[in-house]
């Protein structure tokens, strides 16, 4: 049974509210934290990441969502443009899709050979392992969603002029391959899902208790050391409050609203 | 009076969809948008960035919200640090607070000289002007808000464990410098209110309402030109959807909920 | 009459020491330096930059030779992918080429249009008085080449295998388009020749003459005020030199060389 | 005893028809090429690159000599700066000091822990087998040199004027760890001399030898495969060549040189 606006509000607002202390906690300690959210198309990996980024404070918490790769960036290490976008100490890179693209959509869609495909699994354990060694906290989210659903939020997304920009040729051709995808989730599980950077699935068939559950689950893998906020000396004002004098320009008009 | 919560949701996902088709404008005719957001502290920046960019692709409209300059770029051309944010053809980027800095907050807290502000001056409408003439649009949004308003969210940042990370020391000292600020506005507007790039101001009083007042603005000042969405062929799945299976990981418990 | 070897050698040693002081002075005084390289395939602007670059510190001197714009960069504000090579405090940019390709070989060969040509010639007498305006000392070269030096340089290209690699099929057309690129270059002086950025024209039909011509010019515009060098304590080492031991891995066999 | 100037000469040139040809088949193939250059202050790494670069298309080949980190480097993955220099396909990078400046100045000069240099012993082999098994090819040259030759060096920088400025605080302070220096270098070697990645050590003595030794050992261990330049057709120009014509703008006058 899909869970209750009201109920997923409050408990987000919990949820935030541990965030908010996580990301206290990771400045004053300079830790690094890195998020991977990867499943197929429509999972919710967009709403997942907006919702722990609207807690935060846009200039720690990063979100690294990136394009194709440049023609420059093809002839590159693949890890090579990922790497950029690694938090410094203090701060926190939610990653929308990841290095694991090469297992996932361009496998599934033929765009990596065999051998590439098998070069990236040889070589994530190990960079991972140099990440994770040198100190980065590293989590790997993947987020489960029946077809029903799929299906379901497609043609939402087919249907509502507000959504239909999140779809592509490409969804479309993903349809045809949901099989495959979980073929090809399941050979990065044999294959990355390592001691030093294990993934966790979470059901996102209700997205909104998928993103509930995902949270708690991050919160409950890292330190829950309080970091009081730095006190602030805040005195009265010492006068009536001032009002903005408007004298070159005026504010327009008020949008309409019928009160 | 406060605009209802859900009047504003409801105009505003008439005034997202009316941002959709705009971008999906700017994406066809190869447009390039810039809108800048200024005003004091708390006076609504973020939310009204985040109520527009939460409508678009994030590939598409980007945030740019600069942290202090480093060593390098404080030797560098004043400007060549937020002109790596302008858009390339067909995109939008918002700035959370802009080049405006110099003549607000740097001129106030007194971290810019005299001299800097005046060489600001004489340089913002020239710079502006090249910007405009290569074609892209820019908006420059001031927000209002009265001292009683600002007060009132200062304290709720103070007391709101949610919102505390929004405080900082800068902002203890913005207090006794309302009336300063004011002052740097107007300059702002004498020297930068141009034909070719004009200040517009909203009252953010009301910060539901002023969302709403800058989007419709925005929207009435760009060409209302309809472009359809590409035409996708969705055929019938022809099968049964298909569920997840889960071999090696399963999904761990959902986030409990009393149903 | 070409100049002499030896001649050239110590009339180079002398400018380069004063390039020296130079740099001292711009370190000492944070100027920023902009040298634009401008003039026909062979003119000798690689040698040019290298006479100089070879002087000076490559942490303070950059040369800045763009490849061509990526798909991203040609959405872009044209000047936007140079401007992030302009010179932090201290710094000199030696620029291989400039923005000046769009009235230069693009138009000659036609790879910009005619509106673009032209927005260009009104936008960059602007563009470069707001970078003279915040203080960067901005110089513009043009090495000039008669088509007889010219064709005996891309012949020498083609003949000498050192060299094979300085020449590429847009050479080829550009033999025929020698006179086109003095019509472009007189458009390119009638258009941008201005008070605060003017442009100077070196005769290269001999190479190394023309590099010394345009550094004593260079240097003869810049104030000639002498910064000492920061005094460096030198003690004796107080024991003999040590030599180097070798233990885990020794050097390889020498080059062998007839003595 | 040292190289004769002219022999150096003839000999570099023909390393550097070579180094032409390398470089033709890297790009032709796709290749990545990166060289590392070790070696104490005053060794010649520098020189030695020059050498290299100066024969290459700067667009294939580019020299990687890192500044000191800003902040936000400090507080990332150490190797993250360095990453973002790899070559891509059919490119050269020659590192001028590399990331193995953990261990060497900053281990020497106190600037790294104990426990940072042993974790980056632990991170390296991971790391660069990491980049070896992606294809990248991997040289790591140190260039030694005695005592007796490093004053005599030092005291060349600080007696002529064209090279006081390579000379800094550190060198002076280098001067005393003379030892110190040798030792890390034999850790470096202890730790990092692998299969995969193996050092070479070359005399640099004498600079000029130690260039083309180290050239030459670079040429030796990448394939010798000849791809033919493209050809290029090259007509007759048909016409007498043309000669400048001057119309807004004449040459500035020659530099004086008696003839």
């Amino acid at each position: 049974m899909a869970i209750k606006k009201k109920e997923y509000e409050s408990a987000l607002d919990d949820l935030c509210l541990e965030l908010v202390g996580m990301a206290r906690w990771a400045r004053a300690k300079g830790e690094r934290i890195v998020v991977l959210f990867e499943g197929r198309d429509t999972a919710g990996k967009g709403g997942a990441i907006k919702a722990i980024h609207n807690c935060l404070d846009p200039r720690q918490c990063r979100v690294a969502a990136l394009p194709k790769p440049s023609d420059e960036q093809q002839g590159q290490w693949y890890f090579q443009r990922y790497i950029q976008y690694l938090p410094t100490a203090g701060d926190i890179t939610l990653f929308d899709r990841s290095w694991y693209n090469r297992a996932g959509v361009e496998r599934v869609m033929g765009w990596a050979s065999k051998e590439e495909v098998a070069a990236f699994f040889r070589a994530v354990p190990v960079f991972e392992k140099m990440l994770v060694d040198d100190g980065i906290r590293l989590f790997k989210y993947w987020l489960s969603c029946d077809q029903a659903h799929q299906e379901e939020r497609f043609r939402e997304r087919l249907d509502d002029p507000l959504k239909r920009w999140k779809l592509s040729s490409t969804d479309v051709a993903a349809r045809s391959k949901y099989a495959d995808y979980t073929k090809a989730r399941e050979a990065i599980f044999a294959e990355t899902h390592t001691g030093w950077a294990p993934w966790t699935m979470v059901d996102f068939n209700d997205q909104k208790r998928g993103r509930l559950t995902l949270i708690r689950d991050l919160l409950d893998r890292l330190p829950d050391t309080y970091v009081p906020p730095e006190p602030i000396d805040w005195p009265e004002l010492g006068h009536e409050p001032l009002s903005e004098g408007f004298e070159r320009l005026k504010p327009i008009p008020d949008f309409p609203i019928s009160d």
